[in-house]
C-alpha cells in the first residue's frame, strides 16, 4: 500500500547547519516525506541559497519565520508540519508562531528557555490540538525502546533507584589547570543571552532526564544539585540527586569537562527484580540482569529482541545503527503518527511513542530547578 | 563553491531490496548526487514501480540492464556512473555490459564468482579506463582510515602477523546438534548456482581479506584452510592461515554459526613496534599499543585523531556513526574521485582511497584459493 | 639481609572465620611474620581448637581478649602487634584494651561504630604512640597506588569532581518486588545492635570514602544523602553528594541490592587536566585520560608502571593479582613500617602508606553523617 | 573432621625462585599441608639457606635431588609427595628419580623436553601407580571448571571449532624494527639447551592446548603451524591450525611479541548449540551464549554458578580471586585426591580433576609437532 507523502517545512537548517543537516538526512531515510518549504536562516540570502540547493520552489522559501507561518497557512497545499532546528534562544517565538496557525511541529530540544514560555506553549499546543514532537532523539534508538518495553512488562519489578550520567570532555579546554575560566571556544554556549540559564544541564542534563522518563515513565518531583561554572557565566559540570513523584529516587551527573568521555549518556535503572542498563556509545546493546540470573546482553536485530525494537531494526544485528538512525527512527514514528492523525484516526499511546510538548516543557523545568538548587547550597527544589 | 551534481543509474535496488536501500540512503547523505536512471529488478513491473517511487522520468527506467547500458550510453545527459547491487551471481554480466560502454561503476561485492570472470573484467576495466569501486564498505568507517594512516607512517613498525576474524551466528539454526544440515532459512546462500563456490568465505571472509589489505597494503600470497559445510553444499565456517607476498603471515577465521557473534569483524595487526586493533561492532574506536607504552584508545572525532579520519568525521565524537555512515563515506570518496576524473584532473593515490576492481578480483581469487585448500586437506594454495 | 621476624597475635579469626582466614593467608605471603598468640573466639573452646590447628603454644591461646592483652603485655617475648578481626560491634572495646597496653594494632574496618568511641580511640592511640592500621585493604592493590602517585604528581591537574560507586546485589533477595522487607538472610547486618547505625553505607560506602581519600588526599567536609531501608531497620542502598574541605565535590552511590553488580567499587577522579579511573573488579588496570590525549590503559607489572605500584607487583603482568594480594600488599607495608618503628627509625609519609586510625575514625564519622542526612530529608550534614 | 596433614618435599624453590614461592604461598592457603623436606637449589648453600628460612629440620635439607629421593624413601615419616619446580631442562631426571622410588609427584610444566622422555616417564608413572599432577594451574580457576561442567552437560551441543590464543608482549624488546634479533633479555628462554625445541609454544602455547583439553576433553590429532623466530634460535610467535581425533578442529595462536597483551589466554569453544568463552585476565567471568538466547555472563561466586566452581569459590563474588588462587585451587584438588589415595580409597574421575602425566606428555608432543610443522612449510604433523 502506498503511504501518503508528507510535506514539511523547515525553520533553520541552512547549508552549513549541523543539526539541520542531520534532520534532512534522517528524513531521507524514508521515501514518503519531502521538503516543501523553508526559512532556513535569519539571513534571507542564506535561506534562499539553501532553498535553491534543496531544489525548492522559490515562492516557498521565506525571509522570516513569521511570513512562512502566515503564508503557508493560507495555501491549499500547505506543509503538513514544520521542523524547527534554529538556535535554542529563538525556539519559543517560532514555535509560538507556528502553533498560532495550528501547524504540527517537530522542534529540536530545548523547547524553550523560560518557565513561563514552557507553560504558555504547552497550553497553546493543547488548545490547537496539534501533534508536537521534541527531538530528544536518543529515544529513537532501538534498545531504549526494548528497555521501555521490558520495564513496562514488569521484568525488573518496582524501580527504586536510577543512576544515570551524560559525560563529555570537549569543553575541558575552557577551564584552566587552576579551575578558572580559560578561553571561550564555544562562547554562545556559556552566554546566558543565547543559552538561557544553563549550558551543561540544559544541553545534556536534559537528555538524562528525558531518557529516564522515556524508559521508565517516572516523573520528577524535586532535585538537589551541585553545579560548577569554572569562572564562566554558565555551568559546565553538575551532580544531581533526584526524587520522583512515586518515591523512587536517583542520581544524575552531567559534564562537558570530564576527561575521557565523548558523549557518554549511560542510564542504569534498578528495580526490585532486576536492572537494565543502556549506553548511548554502544547503543545496539542492552544489559539486563534479572534477580538470581547471570547478566544478559541483548543485541539489536537478533531473534531474542522483540516488539517495537525489532520492528524498528533496519539492518542485521552487529552493524551499528548509530546516531542518524536514532533520528530516522524518531522521525519515522512521528511521521507515522502524523499520517494517522491526518487520516482522522485515533492515536494510541503506542503511536505517540516520542517526547512531546509535555516532555519538552519538563526539560525547561528540570533545568531551572537544577540551577536554582545549585545556586542555593543544593537545597531541594521542586520541578 | 558549488560541486557538480553527479547523476547515477542503479541496477538492482527495487523497493524491497535491502542493500539497494542502503546505497540510496548513503547517497542521500550528500546533496550533490542524484538518481537519474535505473533497472531496479529483473522483473520489469517491479523496476517501473521503483522508478516511479523514486520520481524518475519513465523513459529512464529500463526493463533490462543491457537496454539500460545501451540506451544510456547514447544519451547526451547519460548517467555519470552506474551503481550495481543485484544478486551476486549476475554481477559479472552486468559489470561487463556497462564496462563495454565505458561507464564508471560502483559495484557491490563480490565483483564476480569465477576466476576467469575476474581476470576478464579486470582487463576490460583497464582497457576502458573507467573508475571502478567495489563496495567493501567497511573501509568507509573513519577509524580504519586512521589505522591505515598510522601504519603507513610506520608507527607500528614492520608488520609480521595479522590476526583477524569475522564471526556471525545467524545461520546457527541451519545446523543440527549433531553437526549435520538442518533447515534452509537462506537457501540461496548455500546454493552453488547462486552463491558460487562459497557461502561464508565469500560473504564475510572476503571482508577480512579486503580490510587487512586496505589497512596494511599487504598482498596475499597463499592460504591454508579448514572449512566446514555441516551437510550443506557450501561452507559456513572456516579457519584460514595466510601468507603475504612480503613474508608476513596471518590467521583469519570466519563463521556464520559461531554463537554469540552478530557481525564481529575484528582486525588485529601486529608489528615490530606496536599493534593496532579495530572492531566493526565498535567502529568509532581504535586501539593502538606502541612498544613500551600503555594501550591508547583513539576515538573518532576527537582532537587527537587527524588526517583523513578527521576530515570524514561527520558528527561529534561519541555519537556512533555506524553502518550507513560507512557507506556514505565510502561513496563520498568515490564521488569526489569521479568528479575529479570528469574534470580531467589527475587522480592521486589518496583520491583512490577505496577498493577497486583489482581488490574486487582479489576477493574472488581469495575465495577460490580458500575453498580449494579446504577441499584438499588444508594444503597451501596460491592466491 | 635477614629481616626481623615479626610476631603477631590475633583476636578473632577462628577456624570458620572468613576474614580471619584472609588475614592469615595474607600474612603467609611473607616469610618474616609469624602467628604467636591469639584469642580466636569469644568461645574459649573454639579459641583453643584454633590455636591448636595453628600450632600455637597453648599458654598463648587466651580465653578472653582482656586476658590476652594483659598477659601478653607482661611477656618479654610479647607479640609485636595484634590483628583484630572480630565482629564489628566489639572492635571498640578490643582496640581500647590493646591500646591501653600500648600494642601496635592492625584492625579490620570499621574502627568502631560510635562517634565518641572514634574520638576516644584516636586520642588514646596518639597518646600511646602506637602504629595503627585499619584494613581498608583495597588500597593494597597496586594500581590505586599508581593512581595516588600520578595524582600527587599533578598529572590530572586540580581535582574538581569525584564520581565513585560501590554496588552489589547479594542482598536483593531481602527485598520484595513491592520494595518491602523480604527474608533476612544476613540478619546481623541489618540489626542495629550488631551493625550500628548503618548496614550498606557502613559496610561498603566507607570503602568509597576511604579509597577516594587514599588516592586523592581529599578530606570530606559534608554530605547529603538519600538512603533506603526497604522495610529493614538499616539501609541497603544510598545515593550521596559530598563536598570536600577544599571545595571539590563528588557523587557517591552504594548498594547491596543493585542487580548485576557483585563487588563493583569503581572510582573516577576528574581534574582540570585529566581523569583517572579504577575498578576493583579489574584491579590490575588503570584508565588515565590526559587532556587532549587518547585514553591510556596502564597495566600492573608492565614497564610503563613505575614507583610503589611497580615495587609491589608480585607476578608478571596479566596474571590477576586479586583480593588476597591486595591484603598481602597492605599488610606488607604495615609490617615494613612496624619493623622500622621497632628499629627506632623515623617513619616517613611513604612508610605510612595505609589508612590509619585517623582514617578509621573518618569512616565512622562518614557513616553517621550520611545516615543523619538520609533521615533528615537529605540536608547537608558536616562530617 | 580433622584432615590428615600432608607433608611435602620441594625440589627447586630457593628463596629467590619466583615459581617456587608461588607454590609455597599456594600451599599456605590450606592448613593441612606442611613443607617437610627439600632440595631447593643445585647449589647446596642456597638449598640450606632456604631450608633454614622455612624452618626445616637440617637433616631433611638435601644437597642433591638424588640424595633427597633416596634418603626420603627410607624414612618412616617420608614425605607424602614431592613438588618439583626447577628449571625446565632438569624436570626429566628429577621426575624419573622420584618416580623410581614411588613418590607421588606435583611437577611444574613442562613435564619434560623430549618425546622419548615423555614416553618413558608416562610408562614409569603407570608402573609405579603414583599420583601425578602437572601444574597447568590455570585449570584451577573456578570458571574453567564451570565451563567444563556446562560442556559435559551438553549445553553447547557438539563442539566443532575452538578458537584460542595466548598473547604476550614482554619479549617485544627482543626483536628489532626490521624483524631481526635484538638484545637477549631472557637468554635462557631462547637457548635450546635450556628451553628445548621451543620457547613460545613450549611456554605458553602448551597452556592453550592444556586448557582446551581440560575444558572439552578433546584430544589433538594433528597440527599445522607457522612459527617465527625473528633471528633467535627459538620461536617467539606462532599461528597454529589443529584437528582433534573426533574431527573437530581449531585455531590457536600464541606470541610473546604481540603488543598490547600481557598474559592473554583466551579460549572460545563453539558448539552446535552455543558457545563458551573464558579469559585468564578476567578469570571470574564466563561468557555463555546458547543458541537463540542473549549472551549470559556468569560470575564466580554468585548463586547461578553451581557444582565444582561453586565449591571452590573462596571469597564473595566480585573480589578477583586471581593467579594465586588458581594455584591454591589446583593444589587443593591434588591434595584431596592424594589424601584419598593414601587412605586407600578409590579415586573417581572427579577426584582426578587436574592435568596428570598423560596431559604433561601431551604438552611435549604438542610442542614437537608444532615446531616440526613450522619447520616444514606448515605441513600437517601428527601429535
Amino acid at each position: 500500500m502506498e503511504k501518503k507523502i508528507l510535506k514539511y517545512g523547515m525553520v533553520g537548517g541552512s547549508l552549513s547547519s549541523f543539526i539541520g543537516n542531520v534532520h534532512r538526512i534522517a528524513y531521507n531515510f524514508e521515501r514518503d516525506v519531502q521538503l516543501a518549504a523553508g526559512c532556513f536562516s535569519s539571513d534571507p540570502d542564506k535561506s534562499r541559497e539553501t532553498g535553491k540547493a534543496y531544489g525548492l520552489d522559490g515562492s516557498r522559501v521565506y525571509d522570516s519565520f513569521e511570513e512562512m507561518a502566515r503564508l503557508e497557512s493560507r495555501r491549499a497545499d500547505r506543509i503538513d508540519f514544520v521542523d524547527i532546528n534554529t538556535p535554542n534562544n529563538v525556539h519559543y517565538e517560532i514555535v509560538k508562531a507556528f502553533l498560532s496557525y495550528g501547524f504540527n511541529i517537530v522542534c529540536e530540544k530545548p523547547l524553550c528557555l523560560e518557565l513561563d514560555q514552557a507553560a504558555e506553549l504547552e497550553a497553546l499546543a493543547a488548545e490547537k490540538g496539534v501533534l508536537f514532537a521534541v527531538t530528544y532523539a536518543y529515544s529513537g534508538y532501538a534498545m531504549p525502546k526494548f528497555a521501555k518495553q521490558l520495564i513496562a512488562q514488569g521484568k525488573i519489578g518496582r524501580i527504586f533507584n536510577v543512576r544515570a550520567e551524560y559525560l563529555q570532555d570537549w569543553l575541558l579546554g575552557q577551564i584552566g589547570e587552576d579551575g578558572g575560566s580559560e578561553g571561550l571556544l564555544s562562547a554562545w554556549r556559556v552566554d546566558p543571552a543565547l543559552a538561557g540559564r544553563s549550558n551543561c544541564v540544559g544541553d545534556i542534563g536534559t537528555h538524562i532526564e528525558s531518557m529516564v522518563n522515556y524508559m521508565t515513565g517516572l516523573e520528577l518531583k524535586r532535585v538537589q544539585a551541585r553545579i560548577s561554572r569554572f569562572g564562566h557565566p554558565l555551568d559546565l559540570d553538575a551532580n544531581i540527586q533526584v526524587e520522583f513523584t512515586n518515591g523512587a529516587y536517583g542520581q544524575y551527573t552531567c559534564s562537558q569537562v570530564s576527561s575521557g568521555y565523548c558523549n557518554a549518556l549511560k542510564v542504569r535503572i534498578f528495580g526490585t527484580n532486576g536492572a537494565i542498563e543502556w549506553d548511548q556509545e554502544a547503543p545496539d546493546a542492552l544489559r539486563v540482569t534479572i534477580k538470581g540470573q547471570p547478566t544478559q546482553v541483548y543485541q539489536r536485530g537478533t531473534d531474542h529482541v522483540y516488539g517495537r525494537a525489532a520492528q524498528l531494526s533496519r539492518i542485521p544485528s552487529g552493524h551499528p545503527e548509530g546516531y542518524y538512525v536514532a533520528y530516522a527512527n524518531f522521525l519515522k514514528i512521528v511521521l507515522d503518527a502524523l499520517r494517522k492523525k491526518l487520516a482522522g484516526e485515533k492515536l494510541t499511546e503506542e503511536d505517540m511513542d516520542f517526547p512531546g510538548i509535555r516532555e519538552g516543557a519538563m526539560g525547561t523545568r528540570f533545568v531551572h530547578a537544577v540551577i536554582e538548587s545549585g545556586d542555593n547550597d543544593s537545597k531541594w527544589v521542586e520541578v
